[in-house]
């Protein structure tokens, strides 16, 4: 950049010399930032809310600044105030991994910046997403019928809720041609008490009764999978009383533990009630690339939908959810809109199945070439890099669970399928189990060192450990657990002076 | 790149300096793509449609392939079958306008790669997004009851599809916790036949009865215009049959035409009845950053929500959509939840209003850092230097508006209110007016010189002009002109030949 004045900048935005130079001031930042993410604490912890706003001004300059000025203010006031999903100490909820084939992919998704739609506001775009969806189906192993060489097809959207929303509303309308829009009272979605959030969200804005949605208990016995006969319970409950089933959602690695439950039960259990069925895999899908993972998704051919998320556990930059479906004209009857102005000039119309317009397969019209990131991923790493990627973090959190299970101040609460480990410091040590444990997460997430999320089971406060960072090596799992061992020491000491206080006190 | 061994790359996919070189190489891809852009036929005209998946093999690759490689089959496979939204001939649509700023934005969004949905997952990411809200609204004088510091609140959205969905939702569910959910078979919709077909298709999706959505009729005597009485007789004949008016659309800058509905006066009757209004200005926003356009939104104080999409015509690369609320509450009312992994752990969880949960104003739960896109945007450009931008765009729509009128073989179809063009070839010419138009666009568009795209008014098949992108200047609208001209005396020949033709026989 610099060398462009500020105004001849803003009046030829797109100037190449100008972007090269500033694209290149930024990628010399980013390289940085990735060099130095492991000195930052990896979760801001200290930060008060609202400081940022105390720091800028309260109104954009009216006159434009220097490229490097702003990054001076990135780097100033900023990142210190980031939590650092891209820092290899970062076991947090799920990861967010990103990587510089990913980034690589996000350049020329935000350069061409094109709007796949329809068809021919950029044709390659659309069929581009056509063939990485079919090429992703085919590493998952999922049924030919999920994808576009087998009558179904794929679709990237942004997030697992809005494929939810999606499948919601084709199941929903699918009922409703049937029943009449009044019968929206009688629909019921079924999920369990593992399932995310996002269904329940996703069920409530699609119009179904908050109260229709049926929240199926699992338990320790199942490995806390949805059982089965606890659906058809519900379900027959619900017919019963004149209701009609109409969601089921099969999760494949919960967001809580990892836990999976049987696609190919629920599936048959979804067809006696012509219930749509979504398997929703969005971190653990990415696993199913390699053999060993695949069964997880045995009886996806009874899935009317599939969903997962690149953008976790694939190196794909965010945002990124793959969607597949069984039945194109499904989701299309209930998202289609076909206004004037987007009627496809210069194509035959005669909807061609080739030139999609992506536009009627998610919520909004216009949208990002997607596609085009999760090719280059694709491509750059090819399929034996990625599981080897995959297997490397399974291997990491097989060793951790391994060590935890070994020590007996501490227990593994859910057994590990993927690369999340759930555990806990034993109840017999000292005080109240949750407390202690709580205190042990937060004092692991103050050092900064590391920044892990915790969850609540059978009433259990449990600590996750998701690995999963793109930097993430088997020393950073290792320094992690000397890091929760010193921690619980201190912690474990302070409750054990605290006892002894009690008993002196009480003498 | 390819000093790193690809199973190196894979195997440490965010290597500071193989980051760097592989990002470098894609920069440079882009600046040759912006160098040469004008050279491509804007419109992928002749893709036939399934041609790149016949260019590409049936599955991705086992081992991985180097960056070189992927980014020349993009020169060679990809670039040519898009249409290219970026050439500053693309008058299509509305614009997707691109920058180098908007991109260095979402390099920074993408490589830092973090998830601010809540606030303790990236606070000062969640917290630069209130701030950069704050600063958008006062840039285009909205009124202080939808800033944060005034008590309303704004958020970043993907598109003006998704915001919709959400308003609705909240406008559904303020009214359903009175009148319970049965009456979701009651609620109505309002909005203009010059209404973007996103709002019908986010009331269908939020399950409003699609026979509730009331398309109100516009003429040419209000410019295309919602008449505040007609919305008034709609309301009346629903309010008589029992029916209760859930939510009004107001749009300044309509898709069509770039018509504008009197907000003041929509707002009134919103009021009136207890309607939610919102002003979708998603095109014709970003001009209200200029004093005399602001006169526009006149009015947004009677508006519950506001939604513009910078990712359009602010320089802002895909995706950003601003959206403003006036009551926050309203809208996380119907989005909230709060699941046990996602409790703030290490903040007091008293709900400091500092501190946003961003999940709950949207409809997904995971999103990206859009707030860093359009900060960098603001800070580089300034207002001055976007001020301009509008203002160039403006006088190239206003000089080819003016030339338009001034042929008498042309006819302006609605007036000019932003940088949008709505023109056609008089009736009286030749043949069938609206033939003659189609076969017109056809031609232009087919000689691959520029992209423009039609809407049908009052029956009447007319081109739109739509000025917008970064690099697009004078000169290339005075060459569309050009192209026009040329092109319409060929097409006014052809049928001045086949009439000479006609009579020749008939005599």
């Amino acid at each position: 950049m610099g060398s462009l004045p500020l105004d001849a900048s803003s009046r030829r935005p797109l100037n190449p010399e100008a972007f090269a130079g500033e694209s290149r001031s930024v990628v010399d930042f980013l390289a940085e930032y990735y060099r130095d993410v492991g000195k930052y604490p990896v979760r801001a912890a200290d930060l008060e809310p609202g400081l940022l706003r105390k720091l800028l001004p309260d109104a954009a300059p009216e006159l434009g600044e220097p490229l490097e000025d702003v990054l001076e203010d990135v780097r100033r006031d900023i990142l210190p105030g980031l939590t650092h999903w891209q820092s290899p100490s970062f076991f947090a909820y799920f990861p967010m991994n990103a990587s510089a084939a990913g980034f690589a992919g996000e350049m020329l998704s935000a350069g061409l910046n094109v709007v796949p739609f329809v068809w021919a506001a950029s044709p390659a775009a659309a069929e581009l997403e056509g063939v990485v969806m079919d090429w992703m189906g085919r590493l998952l192993g999922l049924p030919q019928r999920l994808l576009f060489s087998g009558g179904g097809g794929g679709v990237l959207q942004g997030s697992t809720c809005e494929a939810v929303v999606c499948t919601l509303a084709a199941a929903r309308d699918r009922a409703l041609a049937r029943l009449g829009h009044a019968a929206i009272m009688k629909l019921v979605v079924y999920a369990s008490d593992q399932t995310h959030v996002t269904f329940q969200k996703g069920a409530r804005l699609v119009g179904i009764p908050p109260s229709n949605f049926r929240v199926v208990p699992t338990s320790a016995a199942s490995g806390y999978g949805l059982a089965a006969d606890a659906v058809r319970a519900a379900v027959d409950r619900d017919v019963a009383r004149g209701l009609v089933p109409l969601y089921l959602c099969a999760t494949v690695g919960t967001t809580g533990l990892g836990a999976v439950d049987p696609v190919r039960e629920l599936g048959e259990e979804a067809r006696r009630h012509g219930m749509w069925l979504h398997v929703d895999a969005a971190y653990a899908g990415s696993a199913a690339i390699c053999p060993e993972f695949q069964g997880y998704l045995d009886g996806a051919e009874l899935a009317d939908s599939v969903s997962m998320n690149p953008h976790k556990w694939f190196l794909t930059n965010s945002d990124c959810c793959c969607l597949w479906v069984a039945s194109p004209r499904a989701l299309t009857s209930a998202l289609s809109t076909d206004p004037e102005y987007l009627k496809n000039v210069g194509t035959d119309g005669t909807g061609n199945p080739a030139a999609i317009d992506y536009k009627d397969w998610q919520i909004s019209l216009s949208r990002r070439f997607r596609a085009i990131k999760l090719w280059v991923v694709l491509r750059r790493y090819g399929a034996v890099g990625l599981r080897a990627h995959i297997r490397r973090h399974v291997a990491a959190a097989k060793w951790f669970e391994r060590t935890v299970a070994a020590d007996e101040r501490f227990e593994v609460v859910a057994p590990r399928k993927f690369s999340l480990v759930c555990f806990r410091l034993r109840a017999s040590f000292a005080g109240d189990a949750d407390d202690v444990n709580r205190e042990l997460l937060a004092a692991v997430n103050a050092s900064g060192r590391a920044f892990m999320t915790h969850f609540v089971v059978d009433g259990k406060f449990v600590i996750r450990l998701a690995v999963g960072g793109a930097m993430t090596e088997m020393q950073h799992v290792m320094d992690v657990w000397e890091l929760l061992q010193d921690k619980a020491e201190e912690v474990l000491q302070r409750y054990r002076l605290e006892a002894l206080n009690l008993q002196f006190r009480g003498s």
